[in-house]
């Protein structure tokens, strides 16, 4: 299956997410490790279009996710970044681009290792508090323990 | 917002939907009606967007669908026929493609007034029954009405 450009842009404008998640770490120096992650979830009869969309972006992992769900899962931050150069170009139309803007700002702040301090990891979690409603809670738990740690 | 064919394309194999309903209607000899819909529904924040749809096919309605939804739904019968050849000439890539061609094929069935006798009318539920599960248990119900007034 070959994919044209503009409908891979059709297509995650309506299935893509753009997600930041953070992890604790112990080992590391400020808690905390940093994971954005770019991913598509489709019913397992849609296997095809993921492995297109592997191929397309060279990058990524096709895998179960619950139930009858696949997910192409794209996790290397030099996959991400050709990600980002795509969409770059190619912009999306949904107001998912505003995420995806927000989403490329933490991948340049990584790439600048502002993560593995905590005053940038500070400003990627404010980042990802306007992106992801569903992290909320646990996000300004993170926050509120790194500043009174600071 | 100018949308290309192919993003249209790649937005609705994510987020379109080929949807068949039969309601009462005892004014018909065969005591149902066919309904044929296109629809896409949206978060609100992207009503640009459903617009930008509904210019691009020239038909459909934007209307409030349930909490901060928004819907784009087509259904005059010589709209869908438009959909249906745009998305011939552009074939869908996911397996909604499948259920695009069943519903092509109510579509014509239905240009061949079959909706309005009964053997017609039975045979279009047979195939909106391989469509759409939800509405199994219902369709079924009227299928067994029908053939036993048969």
């Amino acid at each position: 299956m070959e994919l044209d450009r503009n409908w891979v842009v059709g297509f995650v404008d309506g299935e893509g997410c753009f997600h930041v998640s953070l992890t604790r770490h112990d080992e590391m120096t400020v808690g905390y490790q940093v994971l954005p992650e770019f991913v598509v979830v489709q019913h397992e009869r849609d296997r095809q279009v993921l492995m297109a969309l592997k191929r397309f972006f060279e990058a990524g992992v096709v895998r179960g996710n619950h139930d009858d769900r696949l997910c192409l899962r794209i996790r290397k931050l030099d996959s991400l970044q050709r990600v980002c150069d795509f969409f770059g170009r190619h912009p999306l139309k949904t107001k998912k681009n505003v995420d995806f803007h927000k989403f490329r700002r933490v991948l340049y702040l990584m790439s600048q290792k502002r993560h593995l301090c905590q005053e940038g990891l500070l400003e990627i979690i404010d980042i990802v508090l306007t992106m992801n409603s569903a992290q909320r809670p646990r996000l300004e738990e993170i926050r509120r323990e790194l500043t009174q740690a600071g």
